[in-house]
């Protein structure tokens, strides 16, 4: 069966990026070349699934970061915002996350890296995740996009371990249980 | 110099408590005997101050959990609030954070457990708080009354340590770096 998996970082007080969708916050960190396990993360996936938001923040990087597939779920969003250069890497979707779920599925994918505020909770409150991987940037805030949202029940999770880093960066995983219905 | 100490626990999603206040959440999390250091930090402590919504909290438990004095923030609570057998032990103010820690440190307080949401986002706010003791609850429960809020800037932290518990819960400290002005 296809999985969702969560890999992301938020503040203390629990967002992922400023109202605006502004990292600086996230990247002012002093990271001394450790990766936080982003590359034995990435390894473990068939490719990554994102809303428009991160693909436009990700987009306007230098260079393109991802090596395999990036599926954008948009209902704005159409062909022509695509740069052609990432033709072969991005797809756009409308479906929602049990489509694109099955969608991958038979595209051979097994491992879904869910990736974006909007997007994670739109997956978890559908029963698509199975872990989270979340880390605590030593900052606060104070408003901005948060990570979770509201949900029809509430959703136990089991701790399956922490790394702290000298950065300050601490990451824990959590297994998702009690998914909802 | 007197300072204010934070130890307090969220669920994943960064919540104190559900809206209506309800902690059944928490609760139920399986704690197996440990106190994941509440002991030793309430050791290091003079006493507490929290708000209304946190005092009405614990004195509706069967047994008032505190032996150190506690000061209760309130505009609307009076003393008739106030049960009799606690007069000794709690004290109602209408002080605002800072003059409250003056306050307190006139009556030769140094270390003071700032507890609850609201408090301990104001006392933040203030440039009132020297660390704070952060517990993640393995559980995501969608909405309710957030540890954090709004700050007029950026407060950066520094993570001391981090240690994880057989019941999943996962505490990390962190020393406030740049207090707001």
């Amino acid at each position: 069966m296809i999985t969702g998996h969560v890999f992301i970082a938020t503040s203390l007080d629990g967002f992922v990026a400023r109202t605006s969708g502004a990292l600086d916050w996230l990247m002012k960190q002093p990271t001394e070349g450790e990766d936080h396990g982003y590359d034995a993360f990435m390894a473990s996936v068939d490719g990554l699934v994102m809303g428009r938001g991160s693909f436009e923040a990700v987009r306007a990087f230098d260079e393109w970061p991802y090596a395999k597939p990036v599926v954008v779920m948009s209902r704005t969003l159409g062909q022509d915002d695509i740069p052609s250069a990432l033709a072969d890497q991005v797809t756009l979707t409308r479906l929602d996350p049990a489509g694109v779920m099955t969608m991958l599925e038979g595209q051979g994918w097994r491992r879904v890296y869910v990736d974006g505020g909007k997007v994670v909770h739109s997956f978890l409150r559908d029963g698509l995740i199975a872990d989270m991987t979340l880390t605590r940037i030593p900052i606060l805030i104070g408003e901005g996009r948060p990570l979770f949202g509201a949900l029809d029940r509430d959703v136990d999770c089991e701790h399956l371990d922490t790394r702290t880093f000298p950065s300050g960066l601490v990451t824990s995983r959590y297994r998702v249980v009690n998914r909802p219905d």
